[in-house]
């Protein structure tokens, strides 16, 4: 007989949540007991996601939660979720969390990137990073997950098969975004009428990705390099581009990248340069790797769905490896297409 | 023990087709046997819908079916169809039609409105419309099924309750499509550059679903009535909302039309005027009856995905039908968001 | 020697504002002497509107204007322009409004439609209504041009000449917008990634720019008549399309449209149904007037640029006709394209 | 007494065409007397290009010039222009090529990188490559101007103060165009469906930009350095981002870029990331330079329209230069927004 696992989500409004419940509603072992949202509490999830309606029509989102469950997915801002990861693991429960609050182990990145002190040093220690090319085993294991940022699992699922082989110092990401990797709060430039044909790049100087890039790189490979992250964002709902600039000797790459890879469900090497459209709705990554021997580059383009494989999907991964399930189950393979 | 029924695909290089694979690809109880394209013959099908090349990769396309096989997916062209539609039923294949070769019930229509002479009259009388809401029990029998136009499918399930209810002589339809309705094959007004930020109607004068809505209501509520139809494009992949307008004396459409789709499972009534996002890459129908007491009209607003109640995804609804398979299986619900 | 004229720009920071920038800044007979935001006073125009800074760079919105002028275009909120309007025009200013404050003549349509009381039912009466195409006499002397809403613009050129011929009780009106239409305002709906892909109807019961068409028609050639009027809105940044469903009888509209618009500069008749890509960025009006014999219907399609036509350009029209420039002076009449 | 030039656009087809022809119908000192495209020779401007309709409504492409001129704007494929130019500068014409035939000054580049052999080395080596930030004194005397490609504007723009202050042996060069840089012909990833919320790098290994713009800073600084170019394709009609990183000590960017530019009329150096939406339709340049410590690398974004300052206003621009007319005579500053 088959298991089946209860689930809480937490913060049910934004768009990791309605990525997460679209794909965990029909996957056959969870049973989602609880929508719990604070600014939400009381409402239908048709008012707050129509979309979801179908599903979820008449469900309500609860401030706590009303029913036992094993696993807590967060879908929070990140000091929220600072607060609340101590006190569910104190309570038993298993957490994947997907925001940032559990990513980096250096507590002091905390202050300077995301601007609110670390207080739970410990816990941070204990978090694996929910990458599972990289870190399968440990997850398999794990109470806490820290389900990675968008840009960094493009950029790690793309620098892991290189950096493994050559020593460097420093990688060039150049990563480019669709707008709902900026979340579903209305802003000024991502207003419709201003964003459409509309394209730039943001936080040239500093963004919160590039610790988290470099101290996966340390906890995976025990390198310490340099990442110089430049995010950009263009008018398409879903969808991210990474470009990675790596001096390097020369190297068969895509031997390399395949053979890295053979075993893993989610990621294919590609015979040219991949699109975001063949992986929107899915927990795909495509790889193009390239040598420039005129510059002596590694050009490595990653491609997944921000929201898939950049952040719920990739959620849902880490979940089946938890709890045992096929790694592959109910995640969406082929995109809407067109 | 659950049955496996055997499926072949026929023109495999569209919309229809690749929306068809993606969904069809996860049903339970099927399994595609053969993938037929006479353009691509011998191709993979990564080459040609690199979207798919997770499940498909590494499949040909061929160009007879090289398996036995119980039903048959057409996505060809209306000519191809006609002409292949009796061969197939005469070796005791079952079919579901994509093209409009079997869709109205009067040859002559075809001529004026398609550009060809229809050859097989009398398989035109066997076929049976495939919009299981109004068709559902001669739909389960059928070994023709001729699966709804987008623009039919859309106008019907707004029209039909209140049509049931009072005599008009004339519905007015202004609907308005995503550019994928148009087809796979690239023309100059739909190149990216000049379909962005724009948006117009066309075939104002001459329309083939004009008939072809006529003639399911006919057969449906034996009612002649002619329809007033505009179809227009805008700057979207997906997505269909037709609005309706038609004279009738006051009536609560609300109740009405709950009350007509109670038990049916892709049919929802809103509150408020439904958004196509809201449906893309779902079999859903989202209807929005009002009256208008100044002027004494209906206002109905009728929302679907093209590519999935629109054509792949309600031709699945039918094959659950025919088959015996529960209603409802395989086919989603929830949409992408965003 | 050609006449400066002196103007005043009251509320700069939305669409309307920063379209009427961009025009009135080439014309060579205007000088924009004070830009006056009461939300932005003090701040830089780079701030608040960065794509005009080539031109206004280091100029400061103010609160007040500091210098005399003889024209103020107010781009303002309904109700703000109703109490400021009867003030300037006191003070000796001509007005040409470009909100809704002054459109309709019966003062109660305001209650109903925009939820304020009207107090100024004198200067309502004194209010010329700013299509030049139906009232360019009036507007070359008046003090207060009340600038037409887009909807009715591209409703009133389509159904003038028809509605001259043909006595009728009612029009049903379909109207399809871009998003910069609903403002600049960021809102839920219109966020980047739920807008993206999504179109659908609003406002179906009730809309403001009904009574206005009404009341346009009246005073334009005296008919009473009823507008049926459903606005939809569709992922693009500009344009208009509206559809007019007129029951008439048969008539040779296209020679009748040519006629009546024969010495209009910005009113054009098309072959084919026109595409809002035409008009980006222009004050041209382009219509495409059919006649439909199976259900004696005249259907005729108007497409502008709902920020061109139908607000800011349409405003630079009535002025160039107000102070006696030549009418097409400054005026794009070839949109941006691609 | 002012000058008119009269001008024959060869060519009249594609967006570069459009674009100029949108700029120069209302340049004051120019005249258009032929209207030049073989493949539309006998047709109508509005048949081919309904966007112009207004202006140039009635008038037809002819074969041949049917006027006498004194410039010729060639807006022809790459070898057709290569062809054509020798014969024109022999009939004493003087010529802006928009192509790519005349750029590169060592003609085996265009085996390589066009695919063609170049025939007219002499002709080759008398052309003024059209960038007037850097070669101004060259192409006010030049009879052949080859104009830049859009990448090489944004790129050299944003290179060259820097390049004349440090010495480097290579930069990067991550560049994103929108759809109409890669010309008018349909395709089937930029049709509308496939090219909505998609996005993609291209031509990683190889593209002819490259030695265009070693080229140019070869000529400017006598500097050879080798560029590391990837472009990339984004879902927007037009417009470009070049992000440029180049290992650098550390230097006070922003004095530099803004000391170097200060008398220039179209580029501008802003203080935060400028934005694709801010130069659409315009001939400006924004750049944003910037310094990463931490890797010692200079990132510098650069901003133009591909079709603006990238491609036909950079040519109204060299044309102004030419034929001393007021530099900025005509070009559009305030971009069409939103």
């Amino acid at each position: 007989m088959e298991q089946t696992l209860s689930v809480s989500v937490f913060g049910s409004t934004g768009y990791t949540a309605s990525e997460l419940l679209r794909v965990l509603s029909g996957h056959p072992h969870v049973r989602i007991v609880n929508l719990i949202s604070s600014s939400n509490a009381g409402r239908r999830v048709s008012e707050v996601l129509p979309p979801l309606s179908p599903i979820f029509g008449d469900e309500l989102f609860c401030s706590e939660p009303r029913e036992d469950y094993e696993l807590a997915f967060l879908c929070l801002p990140h000091e929220v979720s600072m607060e609340l990861v101590p006190s569910l693991l104190q309570q038993g429960k298993r957490v994947i969390d997907l925001s940032g609050a559990y990513r980096i182990r250096e507590e002091r990145a905390y202050e300077e990137f995301y601007g609110f002190e670390h207080k739970y040093v410990q816990v941070l220690k204990e978090a694996v990073y929910g990458l599972p090319e990289l870190f399968r085993r440990d997850i398999s294991s794990a109470n806490l997950v820290a389900n990675p940022g968008c840009y960094p699992t493009a950029t790690l699922l793309g620098a892991y098969p290189l950096l493994r082989e050559v020593k460097v110092n420093e990688i060039i990401v150049h990563a480019v975004s669709g707008v709902s990797g900026a979340g579903r709060k209305p802003r000024q430039h991502f207003h419709f009428p201003e964003m459409d044909d509309n394209f730039f790049v943001y936080s040239v100087e500093k963004h919160r990705h590039t610790p988290e890039i470099e101290d996966a790189l340390l906890r995976s490979l025990g390198i310490e390099l340099k990442v110089r992250f430049t995010p950009m964002v263009v008018p398409s709902s879903r969808g991210m581009v990474a470009t990675l600039y790596i001096k390097a000797p020369k190297i068969d790459l895509k031997e390399l990248y395949i053979e890295t890879y053979r075993f893993e469900p989610f990621v294919f090497v590609t015979d040219s340069p991949p699109m975001t459209k063949w992986v929107s709705g899915t927990n795909n990554c495509y790889l193009y790797p390239t040598y420039d021997e005129r510059t002596s580059t590694a050009v490595i383009v990653s491609v997944i769905d921000n929201l898939g494989k950049g952040a719920s999907l990739q959620a849902i991964q880490n979940m089946n490896i938890m709890f045992g399930f096929e790694e592959e189950l109910s995640l969406p393979k082929i995109p809407i297409f067109p």
